[in-house]
């Protein structure tokens, strides 16, 4: 009976269902549990609810309710019990060859963390192996096998992510941070960068065009769209690709005009937990049938599936393009120029950024750009249209703004190597304020960028605030923001004497945002990082129904296992 | 150990697993077999999917996979195992005052279908009582009652979707469909048109506002946004209301300027099938955080949970506006110059309206318009600008590009009389289109309006296609398309002697397009008459994976049972 009962407890990993020649025994008690707590709570007037004081019946026993608490659940048991490492390896290499997979110490930490982020693994939490898929139906099998042995798998693409959304906190030395029986376990990463990195078919009489999870998102617009006059809208980190754009619902600077992930792709074709393939939707641009599982996958950092293809929805790039750059005494007044411009409906404007004072203060300092700059809070703004005299009437509708605004000045540019001169500003933001970080904190400063995003009318007081509480902890930070969207990043300086002082700082941006209706992640995503906050925003009972999905479509917890909220109650961490 | 157990049963609706004093001994049996079948599989390779042959596991012993096959569940039992009807409505009376409930013959008719659809509900298809609920915490409370007393719910708005969305199809009168031992139910609608039906707050400044579910669209236009200056983009049926339009995401003549209801949530308060209350997200115009539950519920016709509080996006009103219409020989002409006009990125353009040959042919015999038409497909154009120079700019876009596709005809509106003359014949598709039909069918003419959606690169020769299928069939079909999106209505002519073709061709429409890389439902919904569109379009394993969240979220299947794909093995229907 044991085995067979183990290939049960196996995917639900439960403290009285594991292995033991009694759990048969074990597994009847626990089940009379769960009948007793059913039967009172049925009387009860709630029938199901009273299930969630049930600490150890597991799931699959508790099926009534909406909602998967952390305590309904138990520590997940990774690896099926005849699990030998060898005998893994042998089945994998049966299903991909030598070349395709490496265990190299090199690979292993490449594909563990980035020099972006600050949220490092711990030493022991690497992959076991990584794979390189051939395509949908290989990953197919892969999944299926690791599904079979109980194996954690983590989809990798740009690997440019800085929340922790591809640690494997899953590891073969994991510490014992379960009160059950925790079993070791291994990580397979997935990596589409070597085959999976094609654009399929552009439909440009239909303005979409079907991509593989590697296609970096600059390289798409570089060398297929642009000569087509063609462009995709969402431009993250330098050499983000679609995949990963895809699991964290990327926008970046273009999303004012053209929307973020969430409005950028058509249908995509996945591979669930159990290797079962799916296609989200067909090729229409718009559709009412049935469950949105296109938006259901975009942001859920391969927690649900692996998005091993896209369509993705194309924009007309105009053919006439300006930079303006504005300068204001206070920051109220350029935000309150982006209310004005919203709010009189102007179409054509494709990029709003904000840089306050403190910014254009660094980016003189490292003297990077070709030029010196008004150190004020500062509007960047991308003009475009088909048509050269639209694109003038919006030059001087920003004109006239800025001036009703009490503008210090306003600029436009009128070649193209002015634009590029303008726009230097926006692009070099992040080695300037290493540059002045350095200046003011010694060689080894560190730079945190958070990412907060808070309705538009709430956004000065949000940035004013937290750049007092930069600055009352004896930091330094500078601001850029997607101000269309209310979305802005502090860039945080700091060095090891301050930096617990920094990390205070960063979580009361979260702490802040959450307390003006707004996110803790306007575009970076939750990883591992922010998941207190998520819970912090959203409740408890938010976070049980996207648990619920999660258990329902990855049963045995396998799919990038810890990202967004917890999977396992003896999980330790924040 | 029976009425324990039951409280089990009851939920997941098994036969060996229901009512009987032997079910305690029937249900080891059935377990049993969970046991070997998983064992099977474990050693087989591919662990859980083996689950999938085994016809009387419910649900809840197998929580392995990642979907669930109509075949691995068990007809839903509803009601439970005390219920009686007069105990059901007492203790309904408890929490719903006397004069918010309604048993009258006249409303459960009035909820029961509307006089656009031809899905009319059989004559034992109603619901058991109309309740009308204060707010979100009444409705959680009236959710408690029916998930303990496993009685199904179906949320009503405006009460206008036409493809069978709030048919009761679980009832008192129920014939036996079921192989198993179902039990009669009786089903409760939710009415909000009472008490839910109030703009809560206009958030200008952010272009956001918070409303109820029984707010009709036009009225927040009309009374509230109109003279801010403001608009809530989607457009459905006369009468539609925002409850409903998140169910069915609706979309409308603006979608190819606003978008569908997909884009135009920002967040909404849902009560769960166990009556847990949620909010999907706070107020920021963008986010990262977790997963995009918002979008799930949208289009989800209330099946995994009741939407009772929404924060919908709002867009700025152009200042100028003006109509054109434009008239071509062929229809490939205009959906060739619809296809230009995007390619060329122009903005402003809100609206394109297709309306064909037959069309305005009906219109012009109806007289219902001040003026006669053009007997040919015809563009119709809504473009808005907030400056008076670029909509003239717009304007002369639309002239060159009609004469480059050699239109016969191109007409703009110099007043708003005469915008509203031109929009008049676009308005007047419906019951011009009655008349004609009349004049060719008699009196006792019916009309089914379909609804499909492709690539805009197929249009042309769908439309062609389903047109020429019409009148092979000897039958009259009008054309109305939100053409820019890909989506058309073919409002197709019949009486009772030639009904069957009429549905035959109907049905070809939605077959055509699925073929054509489009769907079945561009805007209109599944409901229970596109079921096996739905399928036949996305798959097995793609509505299987549907299937699989809904049971997570509604593991009693009481929210709105039998929309948009199966639920119940014993279900006969289509």
């Amino acid at each position: 009976m044991t085995i067979m009962f183990r290939a049960f407890s196996n995917r639900i990993g439960c403290r009285f269902a594991s292995s033991s020649s009694q759990s048969g025994n074990r597994f009847r008690l626990g089940f009379g549990t769960g009948i007793a707590l059913v039967s009172f709570g049925f009387f009860g007037g709630y029938a199901w609810s009273s299930f969630t004081i049930a600490q150890n019946v597991p799931l699959f026993l508790s099926p009534a309710g909406s909602k998967t608490s952390l305590k309904d659940l138990c520590s997940p048991e990774y690896l099926n019990p005849t699990f030998a490492l060898d005998k893994f390896n042998n089945r994998l290499s049966q299903i991909v060859e030598k070349q395709d997979m490496s265990f190299l110490q090199s690979d292993i930490d490449d594909h563990s963390f980035n020099n972006y982020t600050l949220h490092k693994p711990q030493d022991n939490e690497r992959p076991h192996v990584i794979v390189y898929p051939r395509d949908t139906e290989h990953v197919s099998r892969i999944m299926k096998l690791c599904y079979e042995f109980g194996v954690p798998v983590i989809p990798f693409a740009g690997g440019t992510s800085i929340e922790g959304q591809f640690v494997s906190t899953r590891n073969i030395n994991s510490d014992k941070q379960c009160e059950c029986e925790q079993q070791d376990t291994v990580t397979v990463v997935l990596d589409f960068n070597k085959y999976m990195n094609k654009v399929l078919k552009i439909n440009a009489d239909d303005l979409d065009c079907v991509v593989q999870p590697a296609v970096v998102a600059k390289d798409l617009n570089d060398e297929y769209l642009d000569k087509l006059g063609l462009l995709f809208g969402p431009d993250g980190a330098p050499g983000c690709e679609i995949g990963g754009q895809i699991g964290t619902s990327c926008s970046g600077t273009n999303a004012f005009r053209y929307g973020t992930m969430k409005e950028n792709v058509v249908n995509m074709t996945v591979v669930m937990a159990d290797g079962t393939i799916i296609k989200t939707r067909q090729r229409p641009k718009k559709s009412s049938n049935g469950y949105n599982l296109t938006g259901l996958f975009i942001g859920s950092e391969g927690t649900l599936g692996v998005v091993t293809e896209a369509t993705v929805k194309l924009h007309v790039k105009p053919v006439y393009e300006t930079i303006s750059i504005v300068s204001f005494q206070e920051l109220n007044q350029a935000t309150k120029m982006v209310q004005l411009l919203t709010k009189k409906g102007i179409l054509g404007i494709n990029a709003i950024e904000l840089l306050d004072a403190n910014m254009m203060k660094a980016i003189n300092f490292s003297g990077q750009t070709s030029r010196s700059w008004k150190e004020q809070p500062t509007l960047l703004f991308k003009l475009g249209s088909h048509n050269k005299r639209i694109l003038n009437e919006l030059i001087d509708d920003i004109k006239g703004l800025s001036k009703d605004t009490n503008c210090t000045s306003c600029e436009f540019a009128d070649t193209p190597n002015q634009q590029e001169e303008l726009w230097s500003a926006r692009k070099s933001i992040f080695w300037s304020s290493i540059d002045y970080g350095r200046h003011l904190f010694g060689p080894d400063v560190k730079i945190w960028s958070t990412d907060i995003a808070v309705p538009v009318s709430h956004l000065s007081t949000v940035i004013d605030d937290s750049l007092k509480d930069v600055t009352d902890a004896g930091l330094y930070g500078t601001i850029v923001g997607h101000v269309g969207d209310g979305n802005f990043h502090c860039l945080v300086m700091y060095n090891k004497e301050n930096e617990q002082k920094a990390l205070k700082v960063i979580d009361n941006m979260s702490i802040r945002a959450i307390a003006y209706e707004g996110t803790c992640s306007g575009e970076h995503g939750i990883g591992t990082s922010k998941r207190k906050f998520l819970t912090m925003e959203l409740g408890d009972d938010t976070i049980s129904v996207m648990r619920r999905i999660k258990m329902a479509l990855d049963p045995a917890r396998i799919l990038n296992p810890d990202k967004l909220f917890k999977i396992d109650p003896a999980d330790k961490k924040d």
